[in-house]
Parts: C-alpha cells; structure tokens; sequence
C-alpha cells in the first residue's frame, strides 16, 4: 500500500511529530510506502510529489513547522481541482492519503472524500478551535508561550504603572486568549466569542492600579467592543466584519489611556507564536494523532479523523470537524471573571 | 464562614495557583474568612495557623513552591491526631478545609472526613497517579522539564556515540517516563508497571547505533527488571520492593556498557522536575480545582475531590483516590513500542 | 551613613539585582542604612521615600522589574529640580545616592554630582549602548529573548516560504538587532547606525528563496532605509528624524512584497524584550555592578559609575556615559555580512 | 587551498556554530574547499575524512553537539601519531586544520603545529577554564541551564525547609559554580580552587534556615572540604586526588543532615549541562571565532588560536592555552561571600 502524506494551511507546532509517527509506524508494522505532497493540496494539484522514507523523518519530532512546506491552496477553488488530484495520486499509485490540516484542509478533504478518494485526516490548528476533538497540537505550545510573554510583561506593567495590552492569535475563539490569560494573571481577558463593554474594561483597568499592581489585558485578535462603541475610522473591518488583524491590542491602549488618563502598551505576539519546538504536550498529542491515523489507514476507515477524547484518541467523522468552529462556552469564560479588575 | 487551607506531601508546581483561586473567589464572591494551615498536616496537628488573604495570594500564581510550606506529616500515625485536627479547627472558628494533596495527604483527609471533619479534596501530584482524575497539576510541568533534558542529551549521545540512560521520577507508575520518552524521541521507556527484558534494551541500543544516532534510554526510578536479571548486591531495595531511589539508570549504564562494549552515562534528574514556575497548563488545571474546590465549599458538598475528566472539572468521592495508584495501561505503553529501539 | 537607592528610566531585567547586592553588601559589610526613591527621581522630586532593609530585597533576584519603580521624569526639567532633591535628601539624612539608569538618568546624575550632590552611577540599558562599559545588564536577556523568537519564526519561514521580517528594540543603535541577527541566523540585519539599500535588502531575500530556505530579516527599530528610499507618507518620523517607534518592520514587509512578489510577514517583539527573569549573565553582572557601586560609596568615590572592562568591574567618571551613545562599530557589523543573503 | 576542521573534546554548545562559520566564510569569501575530519583527532589517526560543504552546514547554528562527531583520542598517545595524521592529510591535499577543542584537544595542536602541520586552534570548553581567552562558547549555555535549575530547587527547598545541594561541573575549576552560584542566590558556593570548611558550611545553611527561606548550597563536582574532613572511606578519589565524580554534592548532604539534623538532598545536574542549543551569547562567541580562526588560515597565521578580549576577538599562541588551567580568583570569590549563609 502506498500512502500520500500533506499538511495544510498555517505552521503548526507537531506538523512534523505527525509526519514522523505516521511513516515509522507505516513502515514498521505495515509495510507501507510513503510519499509526501509539498505545501499542502497545492502539491497534490500540480504533482509535486517527494520520496518520504524513515531517514526523511529522523529528527523531526522536535522541529516547528513542517518538512513538507504548507500552503493555504483549496483545491475545491481550481477548475478541475478534483480530477487534477486524483490524477497525481493514480500517477504514483497513491492508494491513500493522510490530510493533517486545519478547518479549511479538513474541509477539503472532507468533500475529496465524498468523492471518492480514499483519505484520514488529522486536526491541527494553534488556535484549538476545530470542532469534535477536546484539543488540538499547537494550541499548549502557543498559549506557553502566551503566557510566557505575559510573565514578561507583568514586570514592566508594574515597574512603570501602566497597562499592558497583549493581543493574541484567535480571529474567531478565544482559546488562547482564555488560557494564557487566565495562566498569566490577566486583569482582563476578551474574546471574540463575547463582545467587551471598553467602560468596563477601564474599570477593571483603574481598580487594579488603585492596588498598585498594573493591569494586563489579553484580547483575542478577533475580539471587538459591544456595537457603536469603536467608530468605524478608528480601524477598518476584514471581510468577516471583525476588526483586522493586529488591531484590536492598539485600539484598546489608545481608548484606555483616552479614558483613565493613564499609560497604555500594546504588544503583539503574532507569528512567534506558531514556531519552534513543540511543548511535551503537543508531541505526545501529535505523535498519537500521526500513530491512529495510519492505523486508521490500515483498517481502511476512510472519511474519518483522528480526535482526543479525555485521554483517548478516537476516530471521528471529517463531518464532525464541519460542524463550525468550536467556541468558548460562555460559563466556562465565566468561570474566571472572578480575577477580572 | 471561615475555611483552612493546607498542602501535603512533595512539592508540586501549581500549589500557590490553587490556593489563590480558593482564596480569591472565596472572599471576592462568597465572602469566606480564610487561614491557612502551615506544613500540610502538621499545622494542623500543632495549631500553627496563619491568617490567609487576598494580598497573600497577590503574585503567587506563576511561582513554584506552596507560601504555606509542606510535609510529609501523617495526622493518623499521631496518637490523638484527629482530636487534635478538631482542636486546632475549633479554636480557629475553622468550619471546613481545602486539602491540597496526593495519595497520603488525601488518604488521611478521607480518613477525617469519615469522622466528621468538613473538608474538600484537591488532588496533586507530578507523578500523575492519583486515581480518580485525567491529569493532576505539576505533571505536565514535570514532563516538560524531562523533555528539555532529553532534548539536550540528545546532541551530547550523538557526539560522542554513547548511550545516555535518563532516570525521571516515578516510583510506582511510568507517566513522567512515558510521556517525557514519547516526546523526547526515547528509543526505550522503562516504566515500573512493567519489568523489562535488560537483553531487550541492549538489543534496542545496539540497533540504535548501526544508523549513526546514539541511543537514548528513559527509565522511571521505579522501574525494575525481569526477575533475576539484577542481582540483590547490585542495587539494594527500598521498602515497596522497588529498586531504591536514583539508583536503576546507573544500573542500566553499567549493564548496557557491560553487555554492547559501548559507552554508556546516566543522569538523574531528580527534584529539578518538582520546582519552578508551573506551565500554562498545569497554572489553568490549578486554578480551576481551585475554584472548583472552594464551590464544593460553598455547597456543603464535602468528603469530596475535584478532578479533571475531558475538560471539565467534576467532583469525585474522595475515596475515589483511595482505589490504588493509577497505573499505565498495558495498550497505552505498547502503542509507542514502535518507536524503541 | 544612610544611602538612598533609586532606578530610573524603562524596565530592564536586572534592575532588583542591583537593589539586593547594594543593600546586602551594604548593611551586612558596611552597617549602613538605606532608603528607596520610588519611581526614579519623581521620588527624590517629590519626597516619595521608604525604607529598604534586607527583607525587603529576599527573593528579588531573579525577578524583572524594579521594586522601587521607575519612571522617565527628568529633575532638571524641572524648576526648583536640583534644590528639592536637596531637601529630600536632607529631610531623610541621605548622604549619598546610588542612582540606576540609563543616559537620561545617569545624565541628570552627572549634573547633579557637579552640583554637589553625592552619588554613584550604575548604568542600564537593554540596548547596550551606554558609553564606557563593555556591557550594560540587560541587554543579553533582551537579546536572548529576540533570539528565541527569531529560532521559532525561522519553521514558520521556511513552512511557509515567506520572509519574516523581526522589528527589535534600539533606536539609537543596532546592538539588539545584530547580536539576535547573528545568534539567531538572520539573512539581513539592518541597523540604524547604517542607511540600508532596500533593493540589496530584497536581492538577499530573492537569494535566499532559490536555496528553498525562507530569509529571515532583523531590523532595529531605528533602521532606515538610504536616504530617497522611503517616501515620507510611507511613515511619518519622530522628533529624532528615527521612523516612528514600531514602523520600520511593516514598512520592509510591504516593500519585500511589492518589490519581489513573495509573501513577508512582520513581528514587533516590543516590551517582551525588557521584561521578566534576568538571564544568568545579566544576574551575574547586575550584582557585581551593585557590589561595586556600594564599594564606591565607601570609599567616598563620588561622580562615578561602575563598569564591565572585560571581566573586570572598574568605575570610571559618570561624564564618561555623557560621550554620547555607543554605536556598533563598522568593521564589527561587517564581519557578519558573509552571512546575509 | 583545502582546509581540515576537526572538534575534539566533550561535547559543547556552540561547536556547529563555529564550524558553519569556518564553512561559510572559508567557501564564500576566499573559495576555500574543506573537508571534516569525523571524531577529533580519531579521523585524522584513521583517515576518516568526509567532504564539508555550505550545504552540510546549513541550519547547525542552533544545535547542540557537532556534526562531525567528537572523541577523547589523544594522537600522542599513538604510536606514529604525527606521522599518520600527516599522511591523512597528504592524502586528502588538507594543507591546513582549523582544531576545536579544549585543553587536551589543544595541547596536541600545539605539538602538532610545533611538527610542521598548519593548523590554527578555537579553544572550547563548558568549563571556561582555558587560558589565555576571557570565556570560552558552551559556558553561558551551561551556566544559564545550572541557574534555571538552581532557580527550581528553591521552591522545592523552601516548601520543604531541607538544603539542597546542586553538584555542577566543574573538576578543575570553579566557574560555572560560582556564575550559577551567584545567578541563583545560592547560600553557599564550594568551588576547586578553595577547599571549603564543612563546619562553616553548616553555620551557613543553620543561619539560613532561621530566616525562613532554606539553603541552597552549589558545589562544582571537583570541590574537597579541608584536608581531614573528608574520611578516605567516605569517597574514593580519582586519579588526580579529586573526589570522584558526582561525589561531592552526595557526601555534602549527608554531612549536612549529620551535623544539622535538619533534611539535605542533592541534585546532579550531570551532562544536560553541555547538550541543547546553545545561548544567544554563545552562538555570537563561537560564529566570531570561526570567522576569525578562518582568517588566520587565510593569513597563514598558524600555531595560535582565536580567543576574546573585552569585546575584541584576537589571536593567541596556542602555547597560552598550554600556560595551566584557569582558575578563580581567590578576590573574584571573596567579591559573593557576602551573600553565604
């Protein structure tokens, strides 16, 4: 049997830790062959198509990113993208392919699948926000270093009496922004999944500085005040009505230090947090997630991906991972207003 | 109402976490009075107590350590020990404990509970065999540590071509091993809940060495050897029967250097796995036992202990923690077997 | 004798280290007593005064930040600036100060020494370019940081075969930029002491495709391109001539893209750079600057500060950090161009 | 003009730093051809030479151990020795090496050199004590990995009120101690140069215990109490009259807990010590020295190696390396003795 390895969409920590476990365990046990697709379904379009042996695999696990590149190409947007797919994989005799992407790889795959081609997919985002599994790797790696950042920040936030913004990956949950603020001590965590009152933001603001600790504030990238209170000049929307990447951290220093008259700081954590080396965590997760999905191949299970329930991996439809995006539930976000202000 | 806090047994990344989520929500929103019991057991037994509030809790979830210090004391071995646990309450006005803890402190705490004393449970441990909850603090943070180590000694192996035996803690089970060997990339884990074949593992070092990358070997402290291939004058026993402490990976070197005529080091990591700051993940697991805990308070809900189970934090009987430790599942261990060697 | 201790100017890890080695050489080796000005000379501007003792700096050492605070304020700004310092001192029985800061303060510092007032210098820069002193404590912390950072975003790089263009701290000078750049295998690493060409800027990054590793670029915040190369609207210049604080690194992501048609990304490291644990370098050098500088007030060594000569803490006139800003020299910067491109 | 490099010794961080920048600047600047010698001196004896080329070194700048392997041979030792490796060399048209190393590894180059071979030394060691350079690359690593742990043991030390000493390395000399032992705030610093008094040893950590926060004692493995205080049964020496490795920090708690009665553990921080990637600032250390020692082959400046000065790389006789170990000054030491006990 010959199977087609690609990764999808945005750098992930364990990308590779997948790679590797899904190879050594396919060749090891079952005597498979691999191939891998370069830079995600774009490969599969335009048959760029590389030899994947054991020796490619050593000393990965460690390593961010992905050996196989990645790229964002859909290959349900091309003419012919499905026909063009099927010819790559009967070029070289690709009998099934292992998917390891996010929301929009997955939902690729989801419908290659209903049309035929034989394939396991594996959820990966940073932002943990793909529904049907309870985590995804990439996420504990990012919200370290989340949470690491703020440890930083913390010192300079008090040394100088002013607020510290600190605006996170998450255009559409606030996963990140939950866990890293609520493991760094955040005075105020906001998330897409819960429009913010900027009123009572500067309360929690002015209330802590009255203790002489200064506030940090996490905000999810795609977080936004309750309706008419941004104006629209003051940041442009994306195609999504949310407010653009990048902006939402600036735009609350600057109405916080409108408001209370104290010092506002903004930083951005952007890409640094979907590099390097994956945490423990993520390597277990990835490595266990690369191990079902070959056993899953095996058994012939197609349609299926590979998803962490408590401490099992299970197999679950790729339909499951369509339903939307998985969200904050609202009193889990309620859980920990208790250390807001 | 007026609740005691203590924490019992080893040091444990996470402690100060939980005891600021108890102390903060129990004032901010059920106006609770706090004291905290110092030394775990032994405060209470001595009536050394100390006022607990929210400016004692300011700063503490990021650092290792518990502020109320800890023992190994056992109030069931002292003679009128339960009298004088209800001395030290009633003299304090104390209506209910939280009892921060592993497998002993808990074990006396299901113990007091039965004779009347108002307590809630929080399970903690780094070795991650508490029955009765997914995960508990401190582990994650302990297997990161682990992984770092690998990492290191990964580059110092394939120098020099010598085997590097790492001995992690783990007593009675093998999820530090496990995990930290799993992500590390391990080409063996040896875990006390399964004797090893020490022909085996000088196998897998041998192998390992043919492809050019030196082995790296994982073993838990507990872990043992079939029966009869150490012999008593290697190694002395400690109580349990278990080889005694930090000493089965300088036994490991000697016998792989014995056997493959190759170099062969250890190093023991020991109590750098159980200090310093908590990561993301066990900071979130703490403070939500935390607050969970303080609501079983609030309930009247006691006798009982907060554990993970998916995502969710539940309450579990505490005698669920009294049903042995919780061990590796035997398909858990051999899922990975495909990497050693 | 009774000696006042303050710390101005930004955050810099380092800062607590300094305070404790004062104090405990201080009242251990010399009996003397010792007074904090909080936040820098707003304290000693406006009585804002308290006690340090020993138990006061228990524990510091390894924490950012400064417990005294800090702000930028400026004494001789001020009417009246250098008389009511004068009376501050005189009103606590100060004898002496020991003034931690970077040229702005050490800069009011050398008025205030001529002015009579008795004080010993300690200089702090994360940008390492106070005059006189190998290394200020500080700056290999933020280089470690901006180091990592630039580690991570090489997977997602070359992932994604887009340059990441890193924007770290230095308006004045390129030290952050070119230690990080070169720790952390940048392929361009542009300083301010030296107008780069934006079109060698993009023939390195074109280079770097063709060995299909995706180019890194480090630029200091007040890198700029040659004179012509940046159209005013693109970014409007702050009051130095420097482009605006955090702008340089969009602007080189928007010229990479227009000018060679491939994907740039940019990250602003911002104040995750001054924040947090000092490394072991920075603990190292900050106690021995401390160590030294209560020495120096000892022995009556007015008007001076400590510095780094090699491994030797020597003091030298604090008129020696008023020479201007120490710049990275040519020749240095060019030993490391064999690596751009 | 074809160039050898070859890295002899125990593995250090930064040695693929230097050899990726002898690559880099040898080929791209002055079209050197080089070629590796595998193992130290081992691959010069028996002629196991592998081609080096900017392809073999690209991406090694952040990882630990050596690609071209490392080993302990010492060719002096061989019979023929000189003659052999002339003969590889001949073989192989190698008109000059660039030879890694510490002091051993050095000690034969300089033998070499005065032989006739063209060869120019990088003096590396985690243990900085090679003569004539004021650091070498791998000790920052080491130092900033021993202070982390140092920084974990105090919470554990101080949940539990015992001492913990932490053995680091350090046979000969007491660098990384005292840089650790200062970065850390250990209470006590045993180092070779200076035989310590155990009774002190125990007023020191009797003292701290008064105050609440518990000791912690940093011992370089080569430290030895004063003449008698150690019973020969107690440890067996090794060949030079030191304690034998990973003796000292055992037979310190135990005296400890002997004379104390209070609880003692040890930990031995052991080969992490000298794997991992290394610093930013030893990334910066060993890129400049291989920038450097390829200078001096292009300069034909034979027989000296490269070695920091303050800021300044410059050349040295290879015979400075040869002048004895370098040790702590006693005046350095006595600087910290106002933090013990």
């Amino acid at each position: 049997m010959k199977v087609g390895v690609l990764t999808g969409g945005g750098d992930c920590p364990g990308l590779n830790a997948v790679i590797r476990s899904v190879v050594r365990k396919g060749v090891q046990e079952y005597s498979f062959d691999f191939v891998g697709l370069r830079d995600g379904w774009r490969g599969a379009l335009q048959d760029d198509v590389v030899p994947l042996e054991i020796s490619d695999v050593r000393g990965i696990l460690p390593r961010g990113g992905t050996i196989l590149g990645s790229s964002r190409t859909n290959p349900l947007k091309h003419e012919d993208g499905v026909r063009r797919i099927q010819d790559t994989l009967a070029a070289h005799e690709v009998d099934a392919l292992v998917v390891i992407g996010g929301e929009d790889t997955l939902g690729a795959a989801t419908e290659l699948s209903r049309q035929g081609i034989n394939l396991v997919g594996v959820p990966k985002t940073i932002d943990n926000d793909v529904a049907g599994t309870d985590y995804t790797f990439g996420f504990d790696t990012a919200v370290g270093i989340a949470t690491e950042a703020i440890d930083r920040l913390h010192t300079t936030a008090e040394s100088h009496m002013r607020t510290l913004v600190v605006e996170v990956m998450g255009r559409h949950s606030g996963w990140i922004a939950l866990h890293a603020g609520v493991a760094g001590g955040a005075n105020a965590i906001l998330v897409p999944e819960r429009p913010f009152d900027i009123d009572e933001v500067c309360e929690w603001v002015k209330s802590r500085f009255k203790i002489r600790y200064a506030p940090i504030v996490v905000a999810a990238e795609g977080a936004m005040p309750k309706e008419g209170q941004m104006v629209l000049k003051d940041r442009s929307l994306d195609e999504y009505g949310h407010v653009r990447l990048s902006g939402i951290g600036e735009w609350l220093a600057q109405e916080i230090e409108g408001r209370t008259s104290t010092e506002a700081r903004t930083t951005v954590l952007g890409h640094i947090q979907r590099g390097g080396t994956p945490s423990a965590f993520d390597r277990w997760l990835a490595t266990r997630f690369g191990l079902h999905a070959v056993d899953a191949v095996k058994d012939g299970d197609f349609g299926m991906m590979t998803a962490l329930r408590g401490t099992e991996i299970v197999r679950v439809p790729l339909t499951e991972a369509r339903r939307g995006t998985k969200l904050v539930d609202p009193s889990l976000y309620e859980e920990f207003e208790v250390f807001f202000g």
